[in-house]
């Protein structure tokens, strides 16, 4: 018996009509939430508020040997706020849980749920932007990823229920929360179920993108500062094409992928079982 | 290649025939039995011996904000106890291990393997019922039952060796046990390989079902006590048709549908590899 | 939509060509190697360096009820090194961390992968053998077999990185060191991809079989020794059968089947996604 | 050899004309606070901001078997608050880490520290109040008061390094702090070296100590509510009489005994060594 | 200022009167209560009920290269229960957690604490014998004893709160249970309080020691099994020197000494303060 | 009552007879051995094998802003290895856990006692220097050093037996070691039993010393490298003033003072107890 994997639903209302709606994004390290930056660019300029939550500092990634961890955890929080400014988005909309990159998986996870439950009790979105924990299946991913994914998961469901760190409740006036709608990203193609249009915002990924000069340019054997201008000049146009590389179009149409799912958080991650 | 995906033998013996068997059934919170209710009913009339094990209280899962932990802890348990009469069993054969609900993914492993050890061996099953942990890949589980799946698999593996957790059988006067046959349910439709035709069982379920009145009626929102009249009348009705929509129903027989395995506990989970 | 699932890339070199490398298989327990030993009898052969890493002692898997825990692992220490005598290694290139078998899942994840990123910058390998962590979705392993897939796979990443174990580097003078090919054994047929011409060895790998006495004689359940000649005539035989019967044959060619991965280990574990 | 015990320097300027300090007290359970009161109660008066954290709820210690610990938690709040006010801070100089009480023990050690070095850096207090982790050998204390002393000290160590807990200092804009003072409390009697004289703020201590009801009263067994006059009618007296019991007098004037500590954290808890 | 050390309360009915009473002794090792046994064995005489618990196996401390972890964990029972025998106790008398030796400190608190919380609930004595975890101070112990001495004082602190463990009290049917009085073994002589006559147990303890050949005969090196006689002839009598050795003697008189504490379980480890 | 408290055996044999044993210092931080340098320089002239076991790598304890964790690491290690020159031992003689500087408490206790006794079976020292877990009493000791001193008590015990950590036994050949005599340093004077006439290694101790640059000149908040040649002049004065003032004194001779203990290691940490 083999039977079509793909049957999700589409979000009832597209996308890119989406309004007045809280945003959060719950990523692993700073750049995790680039391969969503159009879509949150959009959702930006719609009207739509917008916050990003990593969970490391990502302090580790580096071949640089001059670098020190303290100093690239100071980097790649000033290219973060950078390419959220290019997507619209200010420092104040931006949370760092301040774990140590590649490290995730050994934090303590009911202290590491329960920081992610008091910020969505505390934002209170309305769509959760998170890596695929999985459809049906646990989806393969690296480690610190793998952790996100899950700890996020955790955390929606968490949140809902005001007998679990209720002192989050009683001692910091917050109240439980549902969040009613994801878009998981970071998962495999097949699992995706809807497209986002951002061919008006490729332009601002791209300019975000190119923030990231210690991961993506040669910043990363040979950090020189943030400004591309004190790089080899071969490298915005290297850097540039890898960003404009990892983006999907069909038919001359940009998309950004998503397994979207509406419904109770304790069935996001599979189809209707008995 | 496109291989098939469900390549499953079935039981050699039809599981409507089954009889004088112990059955040991491992769940998260009280009513994850529920889904094979009809079943064990029909297992516990055919002169089966049969056991639940619940690994939390289910104290958390409440809107009703008037509702403590610890009086859910004591609603869930009657309502499971009440349920399990109305399928045959006494409450002497229900175990709760009184974890807290939504916080079994932060127990000690070591220690929640050994208490589900401990039961196994002193049991003894012929046939477990637990989470389907995963055929080939891991199953997607919320994070209770995700645990909940995988605790079982590893306690059945360690269960059958005499030098894991031997102060059981040495300060206890246990023995090991290999456990030889599984039904999984709660798993994906595609992997299972198992249709037990509970049709004459289904009142049966639909009556242990409407026990869970502070999980499937308003009671979950304004728990009123465990009987069902003192609850607005649309509730019963409501809820009876919810019980009634999750069993699966072809060609007028009504079935539960499981991923069955014989065989060592080590291929529990996966077609044959190399 | 249905897509195929198996579209990898195979060795540009095959692998029965490489020659010079260094390899390390990473494994749960004593013989889990024994699944690719006539390929490593091969590339031993060609003139590649090979080295066994064993994560735990294997000292549980036994029916014998007068083996203890400590004279099993001397036993399986010793199957083992004679085993890989047979595929042409000298016990120097076994190493063995000494965890507890049944109990991997249980031990500090970050001192664990630490033990193995020693070991990764020590040897540093070309190609990495493991339990194959998974393909797009996380495959369901055992225990001890999915805690040493996802620690390999996680020591793999941690290796490349000189900020993470750093004491390693600044105390013991290792260097960080980035593994580029990998081929994971023990996964799902489908995942595999790649197809080692092993008939010229598979005597060795019989020979090297036959070692395993407690494992897979009548040993298992009765200890004679490490001499088949001590057991009933008929065991050598039985164990031959089991022996063969695990070598996957087509046209008359005897193969190891592998999921061969080459590039960044972040992507070791899926397909291209956006 | 004998030598004397208690060689302790006094503050150079006593406790009763300190101004312009800022005072952080940590405690275990609201109410842990209550034996220096009267203390903070001057303090406060002469012009120091004082701050009370208080790192469980204490949401376990009640006899009446009605309260469950989310109400419990919530009541222990209030009195807290109401006692605050009697000695004149406001609530927002209150702080409550959440954590369950009788479980303090049971955290993640890292994690309960990196809050406590997060308030720390963030108050930046010239005097920390804490449990008396010991003078020259570790104090007995019950099982919460002991972990509550123990991270406080363990915090204050890590608060004044800028290379640990980071996250805080690159993504929350805090800075490294050294506590340069410390008044222990709760130790025992021959440890302590400063009195402080409370005389004119008895009163306070006592209409604070009042409001405790749930601990001191018999709604200990029996909860009526925050009033006192809810409660039989010697409750009052007998309350009272337990609070000024247990205030420490010597000729006609009234103190409250700390182990008084100025210098480097690192010796706190011990007098000169080699 | 040098102030006396010992200034306790001794029992108001004198430990050789006591009747009625139920008895539970907290132990780390099967041996742990012998320095108790005369005073167990009067007890137990005078009509109290006497239950041993022993918190791990006891299955490390052998220097004979023969013995296995398992079968000191047997010897070790079987020694422990005719030890019991002697001092007039039945084997259901005696409960073994089934912790391995050496590994207490490395096992989960929670978990453990929970563990005794049960038994005292279970039990409900009157008195507590355990290692003295302190007296103002925390005593220095090896290993498993701090453990357990520690482990016994934060359950008896559990025990008396239904909000804690209360799995226990809604699943299982227990209480809560405050412990009364106490005798501390183990500690610092100028800790100890009470001394309890045991003149006329002497020979019951010498006979119950003789039972650890294991331990403290040649057997240690070289165990022949349960039986003195089937050691070196001078074995007994240097074992039985041993024995008597460590009863403490003043004016012929044969005493067994002990810390005692009556109230609440809060203040079991110190002198009043403030 | 008021007992003596120090009534400790004298070594028989003076240490400054000492010849022919092996040391092992085991201590938290590069510099833990100093207190202890000028016995050691005579220990290593007098014909005895000296090693310094140094569990974290001292990588926080700067005021410098510039210094990154993995600098720190470097200096701390290369001052190490020239102090250790300065009293005659080599580079060889020094072993570095790597742990992280005040997270030792944190770590894995299980893993952290394995590693000790991995060095103690295979140094197999006569004589063990470490931090003083206590006498009677657990000594008072800021984070690391308590975490020091008892993973170094639990070490020595565990190293004697054979059936814990046997892994390093069977798998790495090592044999277990009983340490028969302990210097034990850091802790309260008067527990000290031992003065060690160091008036001929003053100066050794000295220049040892003054290669801690990093820690104990200007440095500590502005590092100019490893030379003191490079730092304000008057930085020579101070630090060798702050040396030689932590060198105790009596009647013109200097002294080490220690507390000596020989005799099984479970009894290292008190008096005769019954």
């Amino acid at each position: 018996m083999i039977i079509p994997i793909c049957l999700f639903a589409q979000p009832e209302q597209p996308v890119e009509e989406w309004t007045g709606k809280t945003i959060l994004l719950i990523g692993g390290h700073p750049d995790d939430d680039h391969q969503s930056h159009a879509t949150l660019a959009m959702l930006k300029d719609h009207g739509n508020e917008v916050y990003i939550l990593t969970m490391t500092t990502g302090n580790v990634g580096t071949k640089d040997p001059r670098i020190s961890r303290y100093q690239l955890a100071q980097i790649r929080r000033q290219e973060e706020v950078d390419a959220l400014k290019e997507i619209g988005l200010r420092e104040e909309n931006y949370i760092n849980l301040g774990y140590d990159d590649g490290r995730l998986e050994f934090a303590d996870r009911e202290e590491a749920v329960g920081k992610l439950v008091y910020y969505i009790r505390k934002l209170k979105p309305d769509v959760l932007f998170a890596f695929d924990p999985g459809y049906n299946y646990q989806v393969w991913q690296k480690s610190d990823h793998r952790a996100a994914g899950y700890l996020a998961a955790d955390a929606v469901r968490a949140a809902e229920w005001r007998l679990l760190y209720e002192g989050q409740i009683i001692q910091d006036g917050l109240t439980a929360h549902v969040i009613p709608e994801f878009m998981f990203y970071g998962g495999n193609i097949p699992d995706k179920n809807t497209m986002v249009n951002i061919t008006d915002y490729v332009e601002k990924r791209v300019a975000a993108g190119l923030k990231y000069v210690s991961q993506w340019s040669s910043g990363w054997r040979d950090y020189r500062g943030p400004n591309l201008a004190d790089y080899p000049p071969e490298d915005r146009e290297a850097m540039e094409k890898r960003i404009r590389n990892r983006i999907f179009v069909e038919n001359g149409i940009s998309y950004e992928r998503f397994r979207y799912h509406k419904g109770p958080p304790d069935t996001m991650g599979h189809a209707p079982r008995d």
